[in-house]
């Protein structure tokens, strides 16, 4: 996808996978950047992360982002945390720039394996010459077992656009997980207000989204203006909006193994929490996902899966409805099982849980368990 | 197994499984029984459990208990409860009691399918003439999903035994899940102290195990004791607390496509409640019981969840065995992986993790993760 006015990205391999596939990313600014970022809330952070939370306290503004998707660099103590700043200095005299703090760094793939920065060395320098006008090779260059690049581009009047490009697959988790976002745009807008905004958007997508539960120390989710273009501004929130929704279902659409998007809503909660609480619950549940898996009309499961939310505490006028058809009212309804399941065995698979309990709403995506996600995990290091 | 002084139990096919294995349980004492109750914290309760607790509020003592393992009669609404309340009835005429509220329920099964109270009318009569001093066809009436029948026997000086019979394979979780156990003792033991201690000995078993994370509307755990034998009252908790452990450790094993025992162990927690939180976490994370099931000595995952499970503050002085040998100590170590993945091949895998913050230790256990679950739990229910 074409980027923004200003932006230019690469892609290449640096050798840090054995597989030889593109592992080394690189987003450069010719403008100062603007930026906003939500972090993991892992204990356990990355390097990267706790350096760019650094930078962002300090309010300045960067230039460029390079981001590895062979090596995590995390957990390697004192060595990790020096290798995390040779890879901004090595990308720093790659790009002719006076100073590391002008640029970001992010990193995801194995943990607890030292970094061979002599790659980066070498290979910084190659990125820094492939610089393009295109999101294609760096969106490949940050996949891990991601089985596609996820790219989202929004245009705004008066030319201003909004390029999202994303990975994640595994262990995505409402609150991030090996997931990593960023969105450029060449909009004119404050960076107070992109840091007011950005968190309350995150909490509404990526936040949202659910694969096996686990969280991971390097997820970050970034958005970056370079101000070129004067935008509208509530059209420009709505696109970023967009933008960050359309991502975070790419994420779990490819969720490892996961041949199935689940759609969870929750409504006529007491309160906005609860709804959540409730909707990533059932997304989060193995026994929902497997029945989904099996394209099996199990609203026990669901029902189940509300209950030790820890949401709800009036269970008895509950209704459930899965595929628009209602299943459950309190007590079980009569509902023809097969047409429910035959509509169950396509991609979006949709449960509607209605609590009778306020108005408030909410929801959550998750993905199906299948066998695959087993075969994925059971061996990815070794 | 032989059954404590003055028990008896029965175990028969009602026909409420349609694969016409065994699926009514009934255990039976001569003498009233003292008896405590741990039941799940599930909001959605199956009727069984909301009459049991208004029983035991009572303080009153009983002498039975009827056990279904095809029909969890949970979610069915107003009938549910009814119907529930006729099992007791129909077990009561059965056994010529002048009262249902000596009797005791309990369900597992499919939730919201209407319980069909034929079937127990016929069945009960039966059962009640099958009664026998034998924890063998109880113990096989309980089970679902369960590949195998799960009894501890302890003797106990002075002739007084305790035995123990439980169910349970999916859906078993901290905090109880589709799990049943029935702790059984002739032990003279008095009802307020056997209420005080057997929250604090489930505490630290049958919650301490997890297989998917999910929670059950219809966990149970009780002990029930008849009062006929003396016992030595140190020599009895001791017995109890083998028992329950035993019995949750045979219920991990069984979990759904399970095939190994996985142990985690959290020493030098700066809190016992930190320690557990941390050993559940790992326990429950699907990405260590995939790596498990792999034999992949992936250590970067363990971390990461101890990062996740909140427990921890300071993340720099963990540090990691698996099957004893050290793989983290604050950083990576050296370690032959090909030597720690065959050990790993094995049914049992010990995972140690030291915080180095404290002096309290905990532990959780937990299976691994096949692609065998999903397939058990993708079509259980059509």
């Amino acid at each position: 996808m074409k980027l923004p006015v200003g932006f230019k990205a690469a892609g290449i391999s640096a050798e840090i996978k054995e597989s030889g596939k593109l592992d080394l990313g690189l987003i450069v600014s010719e403008y100062p950047l603007s930026w906003a970022l939500v972090a993991t809330t892992n204990r356990l952070k990355a390097p990267c992360v706790s350096r760019n939370k650094g930078r962002y306290s300090s309010g300045k503004k960067v230039k460029a982002i390079v981001v590895n998707s062979g090596n995590a660099n995390c957990a390697n103590g004192e060595k990790g945390i020096w290798d995390n700043e040779d890879v901004a200095g090595l990308a720093a005299g790659a790009l002719s720039y006076n100073t590391p703090h002008d640029i970001l760094t992010a990193s995801t793939g194995i943990i607890g394996k030292p970094l061979d920065i002599k790659k980066f060395r070498k290979a910084l320098p190659k990125a820094a010459k492939k610089l393009k006008a295109d999101s294609k090779n760096f969106a490949e260059a940050i996949t891990t077992t991601d089985t596609h690049r996820k790219q989202v581009s929004v245009k705004l009047r008066g030319g201003g656009r909004i390029v999202g490009i994303a990975k994640g697959s595994g262990m995505i988790h409402p609150n991030m997980a090996t997931m990593l976002a960023f969105v450029l745009t060449d909009a004119d807008i404050d960076q107070d207000l992109l840091r007011e905004h950005w968190p309350q958007i995150v909490d509404k997508s990526f936040n949202r989204i659910t694969v096996d539960g686990d969280t991971s120390p390097n997820d970050m989710a970034f958005v970056f203006a370079n101000g070129r273009k004067r935008v509208d501004s509530r059209e420009f929130w709505t696109g970023l909006e967009q933008v960050a929704h359309e991502l975070a279902q790419k994420i779990v659409r490819d969720g490892e193994g996961a041949t199935k998007l689940m759609t969870v809503r929750v409504i006529n909660a007491r309160t906005e929490e609860g709804a959540t609480k409730a909707a990533k619950a059932v997304a989060k549940s193995p026994l929902v996902k497997t029945a989904v898996h099996g394209s099996d009309p199990n609203w026990g499961r669901i029902l189940n899966a509300v209950g030790y939310s820890g949401a709800v505490t009036d269970m008895g006028n509950i209704s459930i409805k899965l595929q628009s058809i209602l299943v459950y009212a309190g007590k079980p309804v009569d509902f023809d099982a097969e047409l429910i399941s035959e509509s169950m065995q396509i991609n979006d698979v949709l449960i509607e849980i209605d609590l009778a309990a306020g108005q408030a709403n909410s929801v959550a995506w998750g993905c199906d368990l299948s066998a695959d996600y087993v075969k994925i995990n059971a061996d990815y290091s070794t």
